[in-house]
Parts: C-alpha cells; structure tokens; sequence
C-alpha cells in the first residue's frame, strides 16, 4: 500500500446549481414576482452577514449554458451547516421557481506540507486564508469542475509511490503558479461526500485564463494519464443588485 | 475457479433516500401541512416499535446536496417486510410530497470466518449485534455508497485466489480498525438484489472521518485495483421531533 | 469464426415493470379506485386464462425498491401477442396509474444439447416444460436481470471456441445444479429483440438463495470473466386477490 | 491512414419512434379521439402517396417494450425533406398523444464495389432498388438498431488495413446471404447526422430470425471484436386501418 | 510534459438546441401565437444587428431528429455576452414553448502557427475573419458535434511528443483541405467552458459532405485513434421570414 497524502481540511463547501423557471416567473403578477426577489435578497444578505462574524462565506453567479443558470457557493463550518442551508434556502417561496439543477458536497481541502511542521495550521494566518476563504465578487469570472484521479491499469493513481505523486504534483503546481495573479484555485475534496473525489473553483478576470490554463495542464501527466474531468460550469459573480435586477422580468 | 467467501447473512436493508417537493408542501394550509407531518411521526414510531420487539431497526436521517433530502434505513428480517414498509410508507398522505429519488435493497452480511467453528453465529451475542444492527441517532452523521469489486482484465478480484483475496481484505480491515470508535461501519450484500454488489453504511461523530477513512482505504489495493463506486450520500441522524420541525416551512 | 452454439426457443416473454403512481390513486374517489382495480383484476383473470389452453402464462409480483412496484411476465407464444398484450394493458383505466419503469422482450430459449438427436424437442415433454414455462405462485420469490457476454479485447466469449465456451458453460451449470430445488431457472434470449444479450428470470422459496447463487457463480470464470449485468430487481409473486386488496389505500 | 471504404448513398432516412400518451387519449370525448385518429390516417395516407411519384417511402409499425409504441419509417430524397416531414408530424394535432421516444437520421448507403465500374449505379436497376428502398407490410416483421465499428486499443476497426476489413466484411455478408429470402436488410450511414455511425433495419416474417442472424453474426470477427451496439427495437408492420383501430380505446 | 499547441481565440460562441413544445403552441389563440411569433422575430433582428457594428453574429437553423428542433448559435466578445443573450431569449414570451434540449459554451480557436510570428493575429485579415466567423444562410447546412482527445493507456493524445501531433494534425489537415469550397468549418475550444474539449461546427451546400468527410477522417489516425465524439446534430438554416412561417401551426 502506497502511503496516502496528509491533508488539512477547512471550510465545508456547498456549490448550489439552480436552473430558471422562466415560464412560472412570467406568469406571476409583479408583486408577486417583487416579493420573492425581495426575499432572496433578504437570504443574499443573512448569507453575507456570515462573513463579519467569520462563520462562512456566500458568492452568487451567473452560469452560460443550458445545464445551469444560477450558482449559489456556501462555505460552513459544519456539514450540519450545509444541510441546514439547503433547507433554509427551499423554504423561500423563490426556490419553486429556482429548480436544482446539479450541486456538490465538499470541504476546502490543502496538502499538509504547506504548513509548518510543529505548528497548528488554522493559526498560520497564511494558511487560515486558503482554508477559510472569503468570496467576493473579484474576480469575476467563476470556473467550477469535479475530478477524480483515474485508477485504471496502467494508469492508477493511487498505486503510485508517494514520491511520484508528489513529483508529479509538483510539477502540476509548477503551472498553477505561472498563472498566479491570473487564476485563483480553491481545491475541495469530496471522497465520502460527493461522487467524484474533488472539486475545482478557479476565480479570474478573464474567462479565458480557464481554457488556458486548464489546457496547459492537460498536458501534464498528473491530468495526462491520471485525471477523469466531470461537468465544467463557467459564469460570473453578481451582486446582491445584480441578481435582483437580473430576475426581474 | 476461486473459491467464494463464505458470508453470513442478517436483517433485510431498505435505504430509501426521498427528495421533498417543498413547492406542494408551501401550497397546502397549515391544517393539511400539519395533518401530514403527524401521519410521518406515527409512522416513524410505529417503525421504531419493531426495536422493542426485536423485529428490526429504523433511522431517520438528513441528506446534503441536492440528489436527497431524506433517507430513511429500515432493518427487517424478511424481503417480503422491504416491500411492505415500502408499500405502507407509500399510502401515507405525505408520501406524495416525499418523492423516491433513490433506494438501496440488500442484507447485513458478515465474513463467516469472524465465526467460531461448530457454533450457530446467531447465537454469538457480539455477531448477533452485528446482524441484527440497532440504529439510533448516535454517532449522528451517517454515509452511504454502494460498490462493486472490479472484474476488468488486469484487475479482476473474482478471478485472484481465495488466499489473495483474505491477505487483501485484511490489510483492508486493518485500516478500519484504527478508525475503530471513531467510524462505525454496516456492509450490506445486494448481489441479485439491487445493481451493485455491496452497500457500505458509514457513522461517525464528526464527518471529516467519513473522508479520512476512504481516502485512506484508496491507496490500498483492494480499493485502488479493486472498487468501483456508486453515488456517495452524506448526511445527520434526526428524532421524531427534529424530523417534525425540519418539514415544517 | 467460432462456431455458434444452438439454441431452442420457446414462448416469447414480456417482462413489464410498472411504477405506481400512489399520489393519483388517493385523490381518487374510493369508487373510482374499486372500479380499476376490478378491471386490473379481470385483465389478470384473463390473462390466465391462457393457461387453461396452453397458449401462455402470466405472473404478477411485488418489487423491492425505488425501481419498480410492480412487474408482470408473460409468455406467449409469438411476438405480436406480446406487442398486443402490452396495448390491450395499456388501454385499461388502471395503467395511467401505472406507470412503465421498465420492461423486457426476449424469447425462452435453451442450448440444444439438451434435446435429442433426431427427436423433435417440441414434442420432447421434458423440453416442452420448460420452453413453455408455467408461472405460479410458488417459488414465491423472482429475481430478473439482463446480462451480456463480454466483447473486451481480453475477455471476448465470442472469439472463444466453441470447446471452451462449453467446458466454461459446463462448470456454471454444476454451481446450477447443485441450487435444484431450490433456485429454479429460465433464461431467455434477446439479442435482435431487446438491449442486453439474455435475461434471466430466477424463483425461489427462499430470496437469500439468489444471493447466495449468484454470489458463487460470480467466482466462475464464465461470469468473473465474460458477464456484464444490468440492473437487478427482485420481489415476490402475488396472486389476484392479494393485488387487488395491495392497491387498496 | 488506412484507405475509406467508398460508399454509395441513397435516399435519406429518419426512424421515428413515439410513445402514446394513452392516458390523455382515454380522457378525450371519442369525437376528438376520432378527429385525431383521422387525421393521422391522412397524414398517412399522404406519405404513402409519395411512393407513386417515386418521391420517398414510408412505413408504420407497431413496437414491442417499453421503449416506444410505435415507430415511423420515412426515406426521402433530401435532408431537408427529413426536417420537414418531422414538423409536418409535429403539427398534427395527435401528436401531442404520440410523444418522441427516439429517432434516427441516416441515409441509405451501399459501398461501391457492389456497382460495376464505369456507370451510373443510380441507373443501375438492382442497386436504384436498394437506394431506393420501398417500404410495405411485407415482410411484416422489424427490427432496428444503430450501431459503431469499435476504436479501442487492440480492436480498432479504423486502423485495419482496407484489404482486413473487405475481408470481414466479406466473411459477415456470407451469413448474411445465408439468410436470403428470411431476412432483409436496409444499412444506413449516419456519421455525422446521428450518433451512432449506422442504423440497422431488418425485415423477416418470423421475427426469430433477427435472434438468429444477429446471434450468429456475433460469433463472426466483425461483430465479436469489432462492434459497438445501441438500443434494439422489435415490431411489426401495421397498415393505416390497423393503425387506426389499434390507437381506439 | 509534452509541449502544449499554442492556439489563438476570437469570439465566444453559444450554441443554443431547443425542442418545440407544439402541444402548447397548438392550444393557443392565433393572436397569442403570432405576438410570439413577432416577439422572436424581433429578437432575431437584434441580432442580426450585432453584426452591422461587428459587435458578433447570429444563426438560425432548424435540426433534424427528435433530440433538438432549433439552433440558435450565437457568436460575441465577452463570456459575459453569452450569458446576458442567454438570459435575454428566455425572458421573450416564447421562450416558455422553445425548451432547452442542449447547448455548448466555447470559443472560436486556431493553432496559432497559422498566423505570422511577430504580427497581431487580429490585425491579420484573413485571421480576422476565421477568428470572428460572420454567420449566413450559405451554405445552407449545418452539423454541430463536440469532442474530445482521447486520454487512455495506449491511445493517449496528450501523452504525445508536440512534433507527432503536428504530423498527426497536418494530416487530418490534409483532408480537410480536399473539401475546400464544400465544407466549412469553425473550430471552438471549450476547455473550461464545457462538457467536452472542442465543438466543431461546419457547414455545407449539400449535407452529404458532412458524411463523406468525417466518414473519411475517421480512418486517419488523428480520429480513429485519438477522438472521442459527442452528439450529432445535423439541419439547415432559416432566415427570419423563413423561421416565423415554420412556427405556424
């Protein structure tokens, strides 16, 4: 048995994807329609207010494409948390009109030997950051993916001697660092919760750094050989405002 | 030919996952609402009664993500008893709003080799409580996925020796047993009963372990060879009560 | 080429597994709902009365699990009768409240070293039992599943020879054999009629013998190797009354 | 680069099959049921009439499953006509009742060397007839799958040399012609208009002989190795009477 | 880690697949009809207008079989746009009855070693009009399918050396050239943005072409070895008048 990567775990994370029903908004009367854009803008705000006591953090997106409209991002301190969200969100009258359309399980998620040996990492204010990260709406653009690493015969993952992973991941990192700056990543792992192993959000300014760098990296081995890729949703962060304005008809 | 494992089996399984339709639930009076989540709660005690009897166990659970709300596990000692609670649960009122979105059919099993020789296993008082499990909502958060053993050209478990097969399956245990009183684990056997071979059901009293454990077992080779896996559902035991005031909106 | 092994057909069989949709049948009047399941009773009194002329069978079962409620098989003697069976159950009141989740079309068929040479096997009773099989309602247990065998370039059955496909065949016969009595058979072909290659139609007294069958024949080389499975239901036969009065709400 | 099998092409193709949506037929007053009923013979009427003018072909058939109802064979002598002869479909008024299930879009295709060089294979009268395919309830029986030639690693059917694959292929057309007068055959290609690479479509008077043929052409190399199936359907001819009656509840 | 291709971009493009739901156009009043009619109508004009400030382009095409009956392929600069027009078409009243069946997110791209080093690509002319691709009714027709370069074992794409890929390519390229002025192609890349790696989107006076070519392709190396395709979708263009008259029932 091939030794496992350490692994400090942050934040649980809850990526809500929701779908329009356009049909059922435009056949309300506008009061009817203003006030359940009011009261998720009420939800909007309680979700924010999270962020001044350090509890968590909320982002809403635009998605392009028919597999989503909408993309709400929760992070929790507990699982019971992302549960709980989930329900409150459901009970607003809103959410009929806002149907699930995909969404993912998962907890911020760093390699250990980030952090210093000897030392608790959640008070390396560093690290605290990366696993406790606040959303905001710059940068704009949001790219998200689930992956698992492929354990095919010739091609294992986790058959490979922890060197060669970390070899292989080092030099995988090597090419997230030269897009520093142009691409933001937080990595989520989702083995035990979700039904891939882990979750990619990538934030930039231009949606095209996605392709790029994503493209780069497929080149690689690590993504080359080992790397299985499920949905990609792409979009863009709105505010508070713009989703309101955004919903009305 | 290999030879099989022998297996020992206990109490019938019904994971039946459910997903809410919090629309009709907003639509109804308070009255109707009201008269429906009682009806729930005479069923969940009603299914709670079979424990005194020692005729089975029942567990009412919260579910993350957006492929379940609700998953209710029922241990029964017939199949003909699965089909029934199914059937009675069906012709409750509030079944309409607690639409199926996923279930699981299977049996306790355990390797008879935890056995001693010449004894009925039913009898053993430590197996019996293995086959015959009691749910009750500590350790709260639960995990359920089902799985299969791989049977492609290199990686085929059905074809390895039965001494292979131990000598893997051990190393597997042993990674379990250091997660002993921390993740409590139920296998469930579904081969001729539902589409994968096994269902494995998770409990812990924090769960990151439900991650920790299975990112662990990856890099043994029973896993990283050897599993397939199905959909993963994490979530958190609820009470009677608690279960009440969730659907209430 | 290898050479084909023969086969010998019998009555075509109509696997047909309907959802109930128990939401429809409460909002019902009880008038309404007795008047439908009278009809469904008197297309099940019909059906069997195929029996009496020896020109097929029909069994009606309850199914465990999300996947299906109910299943009805049929067997008649061409394929018309079972694209006619199907119109003639779709045209009762009851079948818009049972919904089609899923069904199978294949034909009884068994490998002719069975038969005689010379004979007629037709005319052969021994053969005439079971290409015309009669349902009843003991074994109470069935278990149904499709499966195909392999094509991968390892593990393709049909570039075998036909020498070791029956020495292989021969070997998963013995595990059969050694269920008589208990686990009872009949396996029907579909290629050119339905997805997968066969289906198999299982009976028992006891539903653990599915398991426990299966389970042993999946060590076989023939399934190790060459089997690939479809979804797995299981559940258990109910005669007219016990149907009528298992509708009721 | 291995050399293209040349190909020659014919009319158009589009299988259109439909599930009847017999519940909201049943609530209908038996005016509108006949209304509808009525103006599908028209329809059907109208398709044939093309067969006069040598324009195209049609057929009607009654499907077995789950799957579809029934199922609508148009050739036609452009792509365009095969968008067209969708919509004037869909504007029916019965086919709100009769729900897509599945299609195919393809074109009837010959390869080449079964033309003598040098001339016109449209003027050809033994190929215009299998370019130009006309439908009738004669042989009564269908069977329609659509269907890949294989791209893996060690079965790549893509990479075999022209004089390997005319060889396979002539291997396979030998079971094929000993089938003549049993079974006929329309192969259309569909690259890059559907998303299998051919559909297949048999004609037999005795439906068991599409099991036949199709069970022994896998034991030959081109099909054990080389091909990738998709969803098989079985039915058979109805003409515009029976079709008539048979859609009367 | 073989050497990435470099690739220039230019305009995003939206390719939007819808089904008609003709059931509830049917049941209309005439003036509902035509006021949605007039409303895509005007929709399709504003554009169309993009196209008079370069600002993007406009397409309209009717598809073939039962997966979509629409495309609507939208070409602009930003990912933003591609969202908002998203948006803007399902706010119009009819949108409710053209239902989402598919979509693709991706970019316009080319190897960027067709551009002259040294030079801005977007000021090069001929570069200019591949990159932002102005959209008409000629060619007539259509055939949209994404894919992707395949990662396995032995046929591992990404695996390869930069110069074999460029022999690889310059083949397929090869072929490609031989329909010049008989089909037209835009490759997109989608990398980040969708389910799949690229879309290719071409277009030809006679549909057939569509199959000669990729039928072609499909044995040289590129694609027999190393692609893996998605959906086809294959129709013709519709100008404005053209698209109101096919919406009349």
């Amino acid at each position: 048995m091939s030794e496992p990567t350490q692994t400090i775990e942050g934040w649980y994370a809850y990526h809500d994807f929701r779908t329009v029903d356009w049909a059922s908004f435009k056949s309300m009367t506008p009061e009817m329609r203003q006030q359940r854009i009011e009261s998720l803008q009420a939800y909007v705000r309680s979700q924010h207010s999270l962020e001044d006591r350090e509890d968590g953090s909320f982002g809403s997106y635009l998605i392009a494409g028919h597999k989503a409209d909408l993309l709400f991002v929760h992070f929790r301190k507990t699982m019971e948390e992302l549960v709980a969200c989930k329900t409150e969100f459901e009970k607003l009258e809103i959410a009929d009109e806002l149907v699930p359309a995909y969404s993912y399980v998962s907890i911020v998620e760093l390699s250990s030997y980030l952090s210093k040996p000897g030392s608790d990492p959640r008070e390396d204010p560093r690290l605290k950051g990366r696993l406790e990260p606040k959303l905001s709406t710059e940068p704009k653009h949001i790219c998200f993916y689930p992956m698992n690493k492929r354990r095919s015969a010739d091609d294992n993952w986790y058959m490979l001697e922890k060197e060669k992973r970390i070899e292989l991941m080092t030099s995988h990192g090597m090419i997230g660092r030269s897009y520093a700056g142009r691409v933001h990543q937080i990595i989520t792992g989702s083995i035990g919760f979700d039904d891939w192993e882990w979750g990619v959000t990538l934030y930039a300014h231009d949606p095209l750094e996605f392709k790029k760098l994503i493209y780069e990296m497929r080149f690689d081995e690590v993504s080359a050989r080992y790397a299985e890729f499920g949905p990609f949703y792409v979009g863009h962060a709105v505010n508070e405002g713009e989703l309101a304005s955004w919903l009305n008809v």
